[in-house]
């Protein structure tokens, strides 16, 4: 028995990268694909690589549209995910890929979105301590971003075995899908390709609150964190830098221990062998986030690097694990931990 | 009940890729991992990308550690295969990923190869007219060059259906990973990002006899071929233009029928709509290969445009789905249309 | 005594690189920069790399703002130049970097642009055989395409010499820069990186009927002309494949000859020593075109290929190159034949 | 009069950009070029885009080969210019793109390069308070590595002017041009294409102790230096972030009016206007470092960026300044702060 699934946003990144870890789940079936300027078009003429799909024509994106299914997978602008989620109802399992329902503090929303805040669902990063058991059988999951996950994921080890003190930085180097497909002279290739490049510099990006709300949920108590995202010549990928004064006896010991311990359960998470240092091309297209930590002794400090694909386990592939565990399958179901290289 | 595989060659690029599919195919149990010069090192240190296999130590490239599986395949480099296939016996399935048993004319192999010809095996191309059958259950099998396969399907429907005549330009950009993981410097990559070149002008590749031979098996007699390889900027894909002069009174209505036609019935072959020309980025990962043909009526000339991922339906995609053939499995089985993209 | 420049079209990319060359360029001082929808704004906001013109505010792109220079460099949307070359009077040197004085034959135009022709120009490339005399003290120039430039100079020599029969193919890889740096979703990094693609395929750009009518005009008689232009994933370069059919008895020497006379006495045309193949790299940043030249003789086909910035040399450096013929001064003059590599 | 000038390691990245700049200077001409294995080749197969110098042979590293120029640049592999140096004697001005004159502590060099300390000359970065005056008439110059360049450039205003604790983080990405022509596996096209990497994680980057050297020598005390290099996928450039916790009460403008002061009569190091992100693209090719600071308020730390050429004024252009120093030129001779967008 299959759970009938639409997806809202289709010829976007999300939800193309939604639909192509789709077409690989034995436990769906695709049902209403729904985009905005491009609804009435072919599937096929805007996400060409979706090769099963190409006849699809997209629909509007309405309530009437993506009424009767059972998971709706929401690839959407800010703001537009309350209403329609609303209007769904709670038999529908409703999986937002945007940042409407992911910070708890109205405060911080207004800070860094702007306008009302529409309140937060379960987050959906089943990785982080507790977190799971409040993602079974949810009815409604915000999915994290891409930059909180790849750096939270490689700085909460260390914050909740209170190696570090509450004072993290992170330097996050993206690929361009990150941004999204909306067409915009800086994220042109000409522009893009041979050029790196700071933005959101100075704790602007609103990305930030995130991590804090993330690693201060693991302390118990506020962290600091100072994060700067790069973007780099290519299309997928996150390389996070995470650095954190270490306090006083702790060792390298110490540290591996921590992160060997807190991913020794998950399937999607891998510590490296010692010396080896995590690339992006290693999770292209997977679920997997691989992960390396070092200990600095000159300068007494944690250095974690962590690699993401924004896309998959930074968006759609979590979207994907969390409607697993909102449907009570297994978590792992139509997700892998391979990526495509070279 | 599932298939022992042994894949020699397993740090290369061809074996990596044949290993990214067995793992993801249900009828298979991977056996031994094998390598030159990377023999006793752990898979993980080498293809971080196979996260399931990082525990793997390779093993020699040896006929004893070969020896025992029920399929073989062999990334080795020119000339090693014949000695180890001979050794195996015909109990197992020898799939060859090199270039020793692709050319049936000693001569051509001489003159682009040098050395003595090791003699040919059914080749791994099951969309040539006729070739499916050879490979249903054979037990050695020569897996085509990636730029044959994407000319070859690019090409063989006109010359099949008599369209145009037997004088055949191809010219096809390639990313670099088709020139392998050993270290040259022209493929560092400072010198291959911003850059693109050509190489072996003039008809010295040595995937030209082999085109060659794929059409001119068509054909039934000979066909002219002028190959010109061209380098870009990317790892993964070639792009393949082919060029042919129309025969007289030959339609675009012509040219589009006998291409539906020729691929109505292939899972991995697809002719795109109308007006719609391909990009690597659309078969990234995958067995697919997506064409497109238009006639450039001003000079009377076929133009026809197709796309492959080089290491996928290219290379260890086709050692795939012929072992699927020569152990009688479906011919799609672990094997996916979908790219990857962006 | 310098002349002075203003250039209409600055922030976009023919206008930002004719900035780039004339900041080194001995005999010119910089006057006023226009743009369209960028006009109040800094260069510096929207050129980073023009460091010492970061302070210049765009002026509307009117004939007023234009008017009183010595030289008027017009980087601007098809069918804007007339206007503005018409009411700048004669003592002004034109030089249009856009298509519209580009083609003699109205039917042409109308068959490929549409709208009225404007008319025609001095043709802005002097190494065509006759063109530099028409250059020479020129008061309006029609600046090449970027693909006619580099296929014009790797075919022609051959054409001009009755070498080969006069039936063109050329396929050209091209970095993305040549479109331009109006953002439109298909031309976004993360669709062009780790991609290639066909465009414009069947005879359907509009530089096809430029190459046509270059060489037509150096055989005195009409070429057939099959251009198929591929999108590779690098900001700047194309590299140019031309292949004609040879003519009976023509040698590989009788190629090499006609290749190094026709280029022996060229500043920025060079022919490369034998069996070394031209790389965009080379070029990236420079005035120079690289050629290398083969004979296929399986198919007894020339196989020539050139190399260029599309900005430098395939626009804004021929730019200047024929400002420098139109007010006498050397031709080399503030151009390079050196580039920016790795 | 110009001064002859020798070059050896002709054939590498740091001497290729050498000699393009070199070529472009008015006060040199180029006699020798030197190389290890190359030697005996032209230039042309090695730096075909140093056209002038196509025809030119490279002459083995010697003594002799090398003796008899007024300056002779060094980009040799490390430990091989103690030898030469000394004997070429001080009539010779040495400048040594390598990293052996670089550590005044002979413990560090010990400590991060192994072997005997060769000593240190005057550091080639005249932008260091107090160090231009150093290399004025220098015989013998150690030219900065690119990270400690760029990092010390971004970092040192802040440090000198009090602003911050001692106590430094640098996350920079680099392009692959910095490591070398030497072809090893990991920096083939095919694994830095849509990949980026961390290498040297954890302090162990032997240009961590050159940071520290030139931090401390600003403050006149030990600052503290977390180093982490990256890998992303260009050929060219640096992108360096430069984070410390802000000392109490220092404002944001304190801040830039720090920056402004140290820049503002530096040709090559330009403060960005505020909200300008600096790009690697935009020093392309120049001598030029563009800078960006902000305070991060929440954390109340510094962030500052900057962007580098790492073969320009990461190396070579960093050179031929210094040896504009030594011989008492103009010191902007011959460079440029335009770079080559896109």
């Amino acid at each position: 028995m299959s759970a009938s699934v639409a997806v809202a946003g289709a010829s976007g990144y999300a939800g193309g990268e939604v639909l192509r870890l789709l077409l690989g789940h034995p436990g769906v079936s695709i049902g209403t694909l729904t985009a905005g300027s491009n609804a009435g078009e072919k599937l096929g003429a805007l996400q060409p690589h979706l090769l099963p799909l190409a006849d699809r024509v997209l629909a509007d994106t309405t309530v009437e549209t993506l009424a009767g299914h059972d998971v709706v997978f929401l690839g959407l602008p800010h703001g537009q995910s309350a209403a329609i989620a609303r209007a769904l109802g709670d038999d529908t399992v409703v999986i937002d890929c945007g940042a409407d329902f992911r910070l708890t503090d109205p405060g911080e929303w207004q800070a860094f979105y702007g306008g009302e805040h529409a309140g937060s669902w379960p987050y959906g990063l089943p990785e982080l301590p507790g977190q799971r058991d409040l993602l079974r059988g949810a009815r409604r999951v915000a999915v994290p971003g891409c930059y909180p996950t790849v750096s939270t994921l490689a700085a909460f080890p260390a914050i909740a075995a209170g190696l570090v003190e509450p004072d993290v930085t992170v330097v996050a180097a993206s690929g361009t899908s990150g941004a999204g497909k909306a067409a915009k002279p800086h994220l042109l290739g000409s522009e893009v390709m041979g050029n790196a490049s700071a933005y959101g510099v100075g704790g602007t990006h609103r990305h930030t609150p995130e991590i804090v709300q993330n690693l201060s949920g693991v302390l118990g108590s506020p962290v600091k964190v100072g994060f700067t995202p790069l973007l780099v010549p290519m299309s997928r990928g996150i390389l996070a830098t995470v650095q954190a004064p270490l306090l006083d006896g702790i060792t390298a010991e110490d540290v591996r221990t921590a992160y060997a311990t807190a991913y020794a359960d998950e399937t999607f998470v891998h510590l490296l062998p010692e010396g080896q240092w995590p690339q992006t091309q290693s999770v292209l297209g997977s679920n997997a986030v691989q992960v390396q930590v070092a200990v600095d002794e000159r300068v007494r400090r944690l250095v974690a690097v962590a690699v993401v694909d924004n896309l998959a386990k930074g968006t759609a592939g979590a979207a994907v694990q969390c409607m697993n565990l909102a449907l009570g399958l297994d978590e792992a179901t139509g997700l892998s931990t391979i990526g495509i290289a070279p």
